[in-house]
Order: C-alpha cells, then structure tokens, then sequence
C-alpha cells in the first residue's frame, strides 16, 4: 500500500446556494474516501462547531460575516475581514491549511485569494482554470473569467500554469497546449491570438498551435488558452448546450407510452452519460498564479461537487501544484 | 393562393466539398419547393450547361475559374477574375441575380462579395450573420467570424443588421437583441462589451442588456451581438458540442443487446431531434452589410442545405432584406 501525505484543507462552510447542508455532506463525503485527509471548517460557530464535534479531522473555525453571492467582491472583501472567504485565505497564507475551497462569491473568492495570499513570483494575472469533459479525455480551459482582456503575455502565462495543472492533476505527462482561434493558421485571428501564437510557439513546451471552438469537446489537446471574455462564454456555453440537449433528449424519449418503455430500459446507460458530461464533475476551478491552493466552487455545487473539489484539491497538494507553476514561470 | 414574387438566385456550382453535385441537387430540390424561383447556375462550361438544359427556370453562366477551399482569399478573388465566386457576386452587382450563393472559400466569398457589390452606405463592417437552433425559436448570432477584432460602434452596426434579419427572414415582429457578455449588470466585461453596452442602450430598439454563453442555446433573445472572434469560437463550439453529444447519445444507445432493440424503438424520435439540432438546417449565413445579398455556405453542405439556403434566399430578397438593413441604420 502506498503511503499518501497527510492534507489539511480549509473549507468555507457557508458558500453555495444550498450552503451549509451541501457543503458539510460533502466534507463527510470526502473526509471518509480520503484518511488522510483534515479540514479546517469555517463559518459561524453554530454550524461549525457542532459539526466540528462530530468529525475527528474536523477542526471548527470560526468566522462571524458571511459575504453574500450578490455583494460587491472587492468592497465585501475590505469590509469583512472576519467573513468565511477572508479568514479561509488567510489560514492558507498562514500554512495552516494548504489549500482553501468556497463555493461562495466567485469575485470575492479571487478578491481575497489574491490579496491575502498573494501572486506567485512572475505571474501578472492568476486565472481561472476550469477542467471541461470531452469525447476524449478532460480538457483543462484557461482563463475561464478572471481576466476579461488580456495581453499576449498574459496568455503565455496561462499556458504554463495550465500546463503544470494538467501535469499534477490530471497524470498528463507531457500536455499538448492549444491556443484558442478562429482558424488553424498562425495568422489567423485577433491580433491578441496572432500575436500569443507567436509568443507560444517559442516558450510554450507541448504548444500545437490554434485551436477551434469544436476541438474542445472533441478534447484534441490537453490544455486550451485564451482570454477570460471568451474561455467564459465558452464554458458558459458548454454548460447551456449540455442542459438543453440533455432536457431535449429526454423529451424525445418520453414523447409517446411506447417511447416511455424503452427510455426505462435506457435509464442506467443515459445516467452513466450524464454523469459523464456533468461539468461539475471536476468539482472546483482553481485559481492559478497566486500563492496558494484555491479553489472555487459553482454557485449551485451539490454535496458530489463539493466531495470532488476536495479530493483534486488534495491531488493539487500531493502533487505540489503552486511550486510546480512557480517553477515552470521561473523557467520560461 | 397568395400570389409570390419571382427571385433570380445566383447558385455557385462548384463551391462546397462535395460539389457539383450536392449543389445540383440541392437546386433541383428548390426549384420543385418554389415554383417563383429562378437560379443562374454560375461554374465550368461542362457543368453548367448540360444541368440547365435539364431545367426550364435554370440558365447557364460560365466560368472558367475555380477559387479552390485553401486559397488565399483576397489574392485569389483579385487573381481570378472569371472564377465562380467573383462571376456570381458581379451578377449581382449588375442586377441580374438578386443574391447569390456559395458553399466555396469563405474567406473568397466575403472578399468578392464586399469588393464587388460594395457596402451599404453608413456600413463599417460588414458581419456574417449564423441562425442557430435553441431550445425555444432560433437565434441570429453575428458576428460568426468577419471581423476578429471590433470597436464598439461595429456591435452597435451589427445589432441594427441582425435585428433587420431576424424580422426580415424569421419573422420576428420586434427582435429582442442581446450582447454576448460574462455577466448580466452593464459594468461587467471587457472594455468593448462595457463601451458597446452603453452605446446599444442609447441606440438599439430592443436591446435587453446583456446575455452569457448558456442563453444563446437557452433561446432568451431572437438576436446575438458579438465581436467576430467569440462568435466564430461560440458557432464552432456549438457546433462541436451537438456532434458529441449527438455521438456520445448514440453510443449509450448501442451499449448492450437489450439497449440496442429499445433505441430501435426511439429512433424516429431521435432522427427528429437531430434534425432541429442540425445547425445547417438554415443552409447559409448571410454576409450583412453589403449591397446585395450574398449567403456563405458551409464547405460541407449536403443538397438540403442547399436547397434550405435557396429558400432562405427568396425569402430574403421577398422581404428586401438589404433595403430594410440600409434604412435601419439611416435612422440610427
């Protein structure tokens, strides 16, 4: 039996639209698959605590404000220096925890990581990375929103910390890097993608060149770059085309009693589908480049998502992901 | 009986991978759908006129030149003076068709068509217009990859041509327009959402604000505004996404002997399906902006994308699309 490293995460108890019920059934979840496994559970002390009581590798800590989903990020984060996302960023700055998870305000999630933990050496914007299924295997996709214009560096930047997520996370020896354009051409697109493609090709190791918007369900590289205005449309997209096709499908199969009788029969092979294409699977979207692991939940994060987001942030931490994406901007 | 006006359509014969003959078909096909149309077929000697001896309402234009799927557009369209492309867009320019069609060199057809039939006046760009399915009636999406870099006053063009499109050719009485941004509140975005979002609400009869990538299949508005790089990257990704899941459905469906005699079943049901979702089933998209009416084909369309880009050809040209376009911006 292999020997895995112990791993303390600290949890936002309080983020999510379904918060806390979700997120303590996830933690419970995930504490149960993975020993070796602490968490470090925040939010106000009646939730926490009596959670904390029931759990051996919970540790409660409390955190008297709460920043709500619609709150102004910024300005909430300056404010509410004892909110659950300010105190979980700053148990990461402190090495208690190596890694912090919210499924709270996306906005106050980047404000705060980025300010309290701070940006690794070298990187001008921490982005988004959202892991996307494919026909094939996952596809890492960055920036998926933090940046809505980009510089070409910023790209390049992107590439690299990508790169070093597929290669921790996701067991991608050597990740094939493509950058998100309008025609396979090197002097194809804007002039941020003609011009990144240059900068890539360069000083990005595995770099392909220009990818198209059908190779990324079609998982024909490893890691697609692009600005966060696009890689959010772009996820945004694939999440709505998912929800209709699916509603659609399913209408088709009950669209007559006979129909009816043989989507029953189909039930299990349409779930293990479904299951397969659920964008949540991967449970969180890091925030790369700043100095620590966070990690950022969708609003709506069931207790799964909730167990998935903690079991690939202790796989980031095993795999020494922040070192590795400092190492790899060192590099280039 | 409603009494229809006759269209002379320009059809170029050999553009599209698999042309003459899905053109040919395609033409024979709407030709017996709309009694009132006309097509000058426009290709080699050899092609042409033997098909419109066939054919009472088809007359032969030869040209001698083929741009071919890899050219260089503009150097080609200067180059090839008598290639199809350039002979159908100057039937039109000289009135003798009222819009032309081809499924060749995109880059080639956007180049000929601009140069030849020149631009409606107060026009900066013009934009290629893509009809997609929805889960509710479908959406105009412009622009799908004209123009990769745009300053605000292009959307705020491209907005007065989609909604001049979708009342024109869908039917709809008063188009409900959207910019395609990364959050709903005005002040979310790039500079050029940002800037074009307080330039569409002055300016656009039915603007609604902002729209994100799950409410273009979602079916919210009848009319998509986006620069030339996200569209092309949102219409491929669409398009990508529906062959997956598509192929993926069917994979689940032939997973097991019993699975196989219950997708048997649902097959005619299915076969529905994916033609609502095909995103050809609209045939063309239309190059707005340009004086006169030229509609892009996919290089891959098969005779019933043809034959349905004909159709929305004529009925283009019944509701005097270029007209309605020339007069929406002349009041704005």
């Amino acid at each position: 039996m292999s020997v895995v490293d112990a791993v303390t995460l600290a949890v936002d108890a309080v983020g999510g639209d379904d918060s806390p019920a979700t997120v303590l059934e996830g933690v419970t979840a995930a504490l149960a698959a993975d020993p070796s496994l602490r968490v470090l559970l925040v939010g106000p002390d009646d939730i926490v605590t009596p959670y904390a009581a029931t759990q051996d590798r919970v540790e409660a800590i409390v955190a008297s404000e709460i920043i709500g989903m619609d709150e102004h990020a910024t300005a909430a984060v300056r404010a509410k220096k004892d909110s659950s996302i300010v105190v979980g960023a700053r148990l990461v700055r402190e090495g208690r925890a190596q890694g912090f998870f919210s499924a709270g305000n996306t906005g106050a999630m980047m404000a705060a990581c980025t300010l309290v933990m701070g940006r690794i050496e070298g990187v001008s914007r921490p982005a988004i990375a959202t892991v996307l299924p494919t026909a094939g295997s996952p596809v890492v996709l960055l920036d998926a929103g933090a940046n809505a214009d980009c510089k070409p560096e910023h790209l390049v930047q992107f590439a690299h910390m990508g790169a070093a997520y597929a290669r921790t996370v996701l067991g991608v020896q050597i990740p094939r890097v493509g950058l998100l354009n309008i025609g396979e051409e090197p002097t194809k697109g804007s002039m941020l993608a003609q011009e990144a493609h240059a900068l890539m090709l360069e000083g990005v190791p595995g770099f392909v060149g220009n990818v198209e918007g059908r190779d990324i369900p079609a998982g024909v590289v490893d890691v697609v770059v692009t600005d966060g205005f696009t890689g959010n449309v772009a996820l945004k997209l694939m999440e709505g085309m998912s929800h209709v096709l699916l509603s659609q499908f399913k209408e088709a199969l009950l669209s007559s009693p006979v129909n009816k009788m043989a989507a029953a029969v189909l039930k299990p092979a349409l779930a293990k589908l479904r299951d397969r294409l659920d964008p949540e699977s991967h449970g969180a979207a890091p925030l790369l480049g700043v100095d620590g692991l966070a990690l950022i939940g969708h609003g709506t994060s069931g207790s799964r998502a909730v167990a998935s987001a903690l079991r690939v942030g202790a796989t980031a931490v095993r795999g020494e992901l922040v070192s590795r994406i400092a190492e790899a901007l060192a590099a280039s």
